[in-house]
């Protein structure tokens, strides 16, 4: 590669990474591409970045469609700018594979805080590979926290492993559930019941929301707990309105101040994750490199094959690249 | 390690893989296991029983909570043992953390046929690692393949990121929706659409389900088809009685004539991540071997601590293995 280019790319993400750490939307929106795309710069970014990042608290909100969190999101988001804190919300929405883009829906309704260069609102979509969803959350939500924000919402549907996950390795999680839609059915199945900091039942203005109440403090009855640990507050909101957003706001800082060898706990085991996960990343990239071209697809046509079984293959091929250095 | 050790151990898992072989279901369970575990023992097995493999068709279920596919699963599973075709079927359901295993649910429904020595059932928890859920399914399958099944049903929530791959990684994917419980939006955000190779209108005695057919229709003109390529049909059940279950699993052996290719490429991509993963496994598991005790544990550290920004450390760590040897 022209050495030229090369520093000229490095000046680019330094320059770039300066306009992130000073809360520009445009820089803020171009890094979060460079990431999403998993290209060198983006790497390059997040590594320039990384000394400044830290600072911001990350806020799961999850439940099951249409429990209104997207409502909610936009509500605390307005409660959390009264306090003049600066806020970022990663929406992670489902994609669609061939359309390539994330499905347009209720983020039009977060237009209201388009002029507020307070907030700055991304949707990410669930494209590509396995684990790749928590990843890009977790880088994101860095570029946020270096941008300056204060607080990071991380809304995810509160349905499928890779969401669940994201949600529970966030700061504080906050399950959202609404009456009468069995949401609480489709929370405990989809364990989300457990990771809970704090519950919201929103839209408490409908039939059954008592009910719902009813059936979280049942579910949690199960729950083993220590004296003096947290016990997940149960949360009425009607996020429509607003009523109920701000004791949200205030329960949330009042799990925060309580609670910090959770939250560091939880931030060790998001920095271990990540660090494994890069680990596989690149230790599979040098390894196609150090191969033969072509060699990991002829070793996937002999697996095809059943003329090698994927075990032996996989310690072969580790085999191979160790020695050869 | 005692060597008589390890030669039982490797006889043990012989004997396993031969009775696995038989069909014998308390072995199956076993091994299923041994997997699911994460043993050594279980690796062993998969690998005596992968030249067994490849005969199995697997079938992906898949929708949003509520369309009824445990109840279309066991029709379906009634409907295939009728050609004297052996199933089974791994039910994916998330799990609870504090649980530590499977919410019970409507598994029970499948109850009729625990006298059937054709049929096994396996509900699968979500627990564990980022990905690990498609790992385990693909495993399971595995064994069920090697022990003579002519199809695995694989019933997934069609919601999240990891539970789509899963379906969409099946032979055949199935998405199911019922009317008028907004599954088709919750389907489109779910990018479920786009994966189905068959659709299924379950519940189709219910009002609705010609609109909920329409809106299916509706999302597919979007959809860019070639000439001569399959178009998804859209076939309307009512899984409570049967009705138009013989007409799904007709379907369905239509589409496995008409799209070998298809199915010979979604094998191979299943090769391909399962190959990649155990790659990335395998090195983490010699990294962590390689690295004075702890070593893994003190980066987190000083991640943590910002000391040094994880992208560095994942570099210094991969130059260190590989200069080790």
């Amino acid at each position: 590669m022209d050495p030229r280019s090369t520093a000229d790319a490095e000046s680019r993400s330094t320059h770039l990474a300066e306009r992130v750490r000073d809360g520009d939307p445009r820089a803020i929106a171009r890094a979060m591409s460079l990431v999403e795309d998993d290209t060198a710069a983006g790497v390059e970014l997040l590594r320039a970045l990384f000394a400044h990042t830290g600072r911001a608290r990350l806020i799961g909100i999850t439940g099951p469609p249409g429990a209104g969190k997207s409502t909610l999101v936009d509500r605390l988001t307005r409660e959390i700018r009264n306090e003049n804190k600066r806020v970022g919300v990663l929406a992670v929405d489902p994609t669609s594979p061939f359309s390539g883009g994330a499905v347009l829906g209720d983020r039009v309704r977060m237009g209201r805080h388009f002029a507020d260069s307070g907030v700055f609102i991304r949707s990410m979509a669930t494209r590509g590979q396995l684990g790749g969803l928590a990843r890009a959350t977790t880088d994101l939500a860095q570029i946020l926290d270096a941008s300056g924000v204060d607080v990071v919402l991380i809304e995810t549907v509160g349905v499928g492993q890779g969401e669940v996950d994201i949600a529970k390795s966030a700061d504080v999680c906050v399950v959202v559930l609404a009456p009468g839609s069995g949401d609480e059915v489709q929370a405990l199945k989809a364990g989300i019941m457990e990771i809970a900091d704090l519950f919201v039942v929103n839209q408490s203005d409908r039939d059954g929301a008592d009910h719902l109440v009813q059936a979280i403090m049942a579910s949690q009855s199960l729950r083993p707990a220590e004296p003096g640990e947290w016990q997940p507050p149960i949360l009425k909101t009607v996020a429509t309105t607003g009523d109920g957003v701000a004791a949200l706001w205030a329960s949330i800082g009042r799990f925060l101040a309580q609670s910090p060898s959770s939250s560091t706990e939880r931030r060790r085991t998001r920095h271990q994750h990540r660090l494994r996960e890069l680990l596989a990343h690149r230790f599979l990239t040098s390894l196609e490199q150090a191969l033969p071209a072509g060699e990991l697809d002829k070793t996937v046509d002999r697996i095809a094959a059943r003329e090698v079984d994927p075990y032996s293959a996989a310690d072969a091929l580790i085999a191979r690249a160790f020695s050869r250095r």
